[in-house]
């Protein structure tokens, strides 16, 4: 089950899933090598677009939910990479303190944290769950939708160390990505691992960090492969202050949304691309979808200064003051039917364990799909299937597409891994 | 899909089985710990026995085959594993040599080296094959049964490395379990990880080493289950030098036999198994299913002496001269369409990556069933039911009783390592 891809733009696509196949020694062993010096992200999600002519990860979540949408038959690769990466960093654990997302209440979020909780109970942990939520004093029941229930309990904190009524955990799990700030009673666990660690939260996060970090990696491996980087690497430029509400910065923004649309209009001219090029306007921090504006052209941007003009258009929902990202637009041309489709591939440790097809009926190719209303359907990674065969047609194959999902996807959790350790607080500096 | 078991038998296992399925974080972080300090085998496959009463492991083969017999399911797995084993041997590595069995060419055989093939480039290593057949002078193509083909390469020793011609190998990977002796090109490789190491061979390997390490292990396995470790450990006795043709060492089994008999009855009537006992008599050494005698009696032996007697009867295929193994007898209870089945656990460094059940429908319930004739039917542990279902009755659940089964292989794995460690002849020694 592969969504359909619009068949005339799948020329250079299908030429990178190829180069892809036949280079899988040789992209297995990059990653060897890069894990080598470099430690992954405990676990992340990353959301894919396969524009037919171009393949870029747009999101690189880690803090990653939506277990809950992975089928059963991917499991058992999740709890086999749970135990690569716990005996990695406390093998003698015997405990595991999860902390969801204490704004999150849907029940789908709830699914996911069950599906945590069973993967690393299975890796051989016991699991608790602890509440960020200050007004929780006693520990309570939330149930499932699909039967069954979690029980959330209070933190307990003590001088260096995090934990919950008779439970000393040696890790600490955190599922909130902090967009909200850092909690206090997160603070200074010099004893504990937390994991991932604090400057991983949005708090901290900025996405120009990982664009330039994966922007490295994408030129390295499109050396190692022989081809263009462009093929993977959406172009982004960064503005520091843009206030949109007294057009503070925008100059800034229309500059660089100009030179940007110039220079994919010549990429499109060289690959015989016959689509208009559109940018992204978003905020540099946060990780919600929201505050992401579509530009095909820098006069839009015009608008922006009137509320009045504003109202109602493309540009109602601005991102806030503060630093913005103008990328490249990716549109995603996988339709399920006939809505499109956008692949999340879920890793846990240095392994893909599992990904799926994330839907939306309502938006467009070029627009953000992680917004209410996104339908999922669980990508069948791990069947049968999933093992690329090589030797069979570019773009016919399920497994062999999903073997490029996979390997783009962990480019994208290696850029993670570079971008947390460049912006580590408390990293030692060897000059 | 679970063989039928005999229900009245299924007592004892039932509660072993629940008891696994309660410690399972406790279990994990047992094996965590053990890989701390032992270093798993590459890779082995363990067949077990389940006589309703007890759980044992009955072989646990250090150069295993029939990975055709996994289903494509657990393919996905068995490459994950791979790569945790590569990464850690090796990471750099390039290239990896397989030496399969060169006394082997049944198609069977010949799928399961494809089957390893695959796992291993898919994990990201270039691999080829090299054979131990010194007719083989030239690159020889093998066709397989479902088509495609393999091709066995002469091998090229230097000084202190072995490859193939324009090939140098970090890694050997041996699917030869040496039965026939080392072969002088695998002598003194010393710039190279050869592996299983030569003393994994059959050559050096003693059954009486890895079983006085599961003794050990199976105690100290039972103690952290508070339960009798001879529920998974048959008792065993060694007799150093037996010749069954003219008689030599006889006593020693003769009282062996009887004294096992003995205990194992004890055993039952404590358990209040309705059984009759039987003790099994085996080569020390060797890895084939031949010479191996099953005895209820004491009193059996003495037709040993006589070769007319021992024409056509049980004793007819008698262990050759050397050591043998007395050891206690396990049925196997379990059935498919009537016909015996023991399970078989497959391996990967310290991962269960998949298993089957030999079934064998012309044999005994005390008989070795790893024979010609016998039949595979793959277990389906990487289906979504692999993960076991805590809270579900013990014994109807088949995920449950594959973790059980994965369990008890892995405690062969560990003993195996335990194994190796002591009959390392480069181990240095500390007093």
């Amino acid at each position: 089950m592969v969504p359909h891809l619009i068949t005339s733009l799948t020329g250079p696509i299908n030429e990178l899933e190829q180069r892809v196949l036949e280079s899988m020694p040789a992209i297995e062993r990059w990653f060897r090598l890069e894990w080598m010096e470099h430690t992954p992200p405990f676990y992340c999600s990353v959301d894919l677009r396969n524009a037919g002519f171009k393949l870029a990860p747009v999101d690189t979540n880690l803090f990653p939910n939506g277990f809950n949408n992975l089928t059963p038959q991917m499991l058992p690769l999740a709890v086999q990479a749970a135990m690569a990466a716990i005996e990695k960093i406390c093998p003698e654990a015997k405990n595991l303190l999860l902390i969801p997302d204490s704004h999150t209440h849907n029940s789908f979020y709830l699914s996911s944290v069950q599906r945590l909780v069973d993967v690393f109970t299975q890796a051989g942990l016991n699991v608790r769950l602890g509440t960020l939520d200050a007004a929780v004093k006693q520990p309570q029941k939330v149930t499932l939708p699909e039967g069954g229930e979690l029980l959330l309990e209070p933190l307990q904190r003590s001088r260096g160390r995090l934990g919950l009524k008779n439970f000393d955990p040696c890790t600490i799990l955190l599922n909130d990505d902090l967009d909200g700030g850092v909690p206090k009673v997160l603070d200074g666990l010099y004893e504990q691992y937390l994991l991932p660690p604090l400057h991983a939260g949005w708090t901290l996060r900025r996405k120009s960090n990982h664009l330039r970090s994966y922007e490295e990696l994408a030129k390295k491996f499109a050396k190692l492969l022989g081809m263009d980087p462009w093929l993977i690497n959406p172009m982004y430029a960064l503005c520091g202050d843009v206030d949109f509400d007294d057009s503070a910065g925008l100059d800034c923004v229309r500059s660089h949304v100009d030179t940007l649309l110039g220079k994919i209009k010549r990429k499109y001219k060289e690959y015989g691309i016959n689509e208009r090029p559109f940018v992204v306007v978003k905020p540099d921090a946060g990780s919600s979808g929201r505050g992401i504006l579509t530009v095909r052209d820098a006069k839009e941007l015009d608008a922006i200064g009137h509320a009045t003009a504003r109202a109602g258009s493309d540009m109602a929902d601005m991102p806030p003051a503060g630093a913005v990202i103008i990328q490249e637009g990716v549109p995603t041309y996988e339709r399920m039917n006939d809505a499109v489709a956008e692949p999340v591939v879920y890793m846990i440790d240095r392994y893909v364990v599992g990904g799926f097809y994330r839907v939306h009926a309502e938006r467009g190719i070029d627009e953000n799909l992680s917004a209410p209303g996104s339908a999922f359907v669980p990508l069948a990674f791990a069947e049968s299937s999933q093992l690329p065969r090589r030797g069979e047609r570019p773009g016919a194959s399920a497994p062999n597409r999903f073997y490029m999902y996979g390997v783009i996807a962990r480019l994208g959790m290696v850029a993670a891994s570079y971008e947390l350790e460049a912006t580590d607080p408390e990293a030692e500096v060897y000059a």
